[in-house]
């Protein structure tokens, strides 16, 4: 294990850059994640650890086996440690890994899939992967307009799920041919009048598109779609926080 | 509308410590609340503004409505502005009110109840009580452990529910002996193996215990329910988000 001693160190600012930059977790194909718990997901799902950075003097099983499987190992003092580090109070070890490659023939064979369009808020997004992975959703498609899946705070929300989860980026038009092709129904959640209540459409084989909490579903949603659906609701609140929209999404269509 | 000039001007300083020490807004019995959505639905729920701070430049009927109900008013220069706000790129207008006043008489002749035990996320918090007012749940009770609902990041992600929605503190078994007097069924969300699927028990007249997300519900949670009640998930994730736990429980009991 290499003693990092500079903050010029090119390990520890590659990590630095993954935590800040999407523009560079794009060209390196990497992502950063942080903590012990993470790091068994990591190993455990096969994901590639690549640079691993531990807190100084911290030891545990995970660093041998994460060594085994080919992650460079690096250690610093806390002032060092902290820099590479996404969030306020770090834990023990701060790594980077191959983003998980997940493309639209991902989608085959998925009865139940998830579309999201224009949802910008990254730990929405995370908790919506970590959701659909509880339900055993067949997989999320991540639309226009989206927050970076592999953002240190989309990943920090998912728990793990990331590693896992078929989350495929592409377009909602792409997307919705490939999945209507698939004999599955196309839904868009809507506030509309003519919107079905979610517990009276066939959800059996079906893709709901959920839409950013601020504008809802884009109107080329809406003409995406077979029909509109409406998550039924007595009270007065004009809308719900994504993530729990797509969580009961999720749950009413698995149930 | 007074003009505020110095970092030193007390109603910056009581507006900055509303929103920092939890011990001030119970002594003061105010809380901080930002935006001018916020500052529409307290003034449309007949909620006492006090203390106004508006942007300097920025003019809005809101400021005038606020008035009439007796709110002080200040303006300040960005500078000094943004002092008195918690979030780092505060929005046109940040105001004290009163904190809603709910006590356990408020329960009286509610049916459908969430407890909620320890939960610590001011963010997760926030999101439940602005899900149970979507779906016009009777209440909400905090128990032992959880976040001051009168932080500002909780104010913030009620998104105006704060207002409106009964939101009581009482100790658990406080509550529990009260509900269960009424008439309530009482039930814990707990993975056991003796738990019942949520979806198969009696919800038309009953209060449901969420734990925290990292513990789940306390023991004496489990001793004071009627029965244990589990979420049905067919993946893999050991846990929910404890917003998403609860919206989904809120979802089914008022469905």
């Amino acid at each position: 294990m290499t003693v990092i001693q500079s903050r010029q160190n090119a390990a520890l600012r590659h990590l630095a850059r993954l935590g800040r930059e999407k523009k560079y977790r794009r060209s390196t194909g990497e992502m950063l994640c942080e903590g012990e718990k993470m790091l068994r997901e990591a190993l455990a799902s096969g994901t590639r650890v690549k640079t691993l950075l531990a807190r100084e003097g911290w030891q545990d099983a995970l660093l041998d086996h994460a060594a085994e499987q080919g992650a460079v190992l690096y250690c610093a003092a806390d002032a060092l440690f902290g820099l590479a580090s996404d969030v306020e109070t770090p834990q023990n070890v701060v790594f980077s890994c191959r983003q998980p490659q997940w493309e639209a023939r991902d989608l085959q064979g998925k009865r139940q899939v998830l579309l999201l369009d224009g949802l910008q808020d990254p730990g929405n997004l995370g908790t919506i992967l970590r959701t659909a992975e509880a339900f055993a959703l067949g997989a999320v498609v991540l639309c226009e307009g989206c927050a970076d899946p592999f953002s240190p705070k989309v990943v920090r929300s998912t728990m793990g799920a990331v590693f896992r989860l078929p989350c495929v980026q592409l377009p909602l038009a792409d997307a919705v041919e490939q999945l209507r092709e698939a004999g599955l129904a196309v839904y868009a959640t809507a506030l509309h009048a003519d919107s079905m209540p979610l517990d009276t459409v066939p959800l059996e084989r079906a893709a709901v598109i959920i839409g950013s909490e601020g504008r809802g579903v884009s109107q080329s949603a809406l003409n995406l779609s077979d029909k509109r659906v409406i998550i039924p609701m007595a009270g007065r609140a004009e809308s719900l926080n994504a993530g729990v929209a797509a969580a009961i999404v999720i749950y009413e269509m698995t149930k």
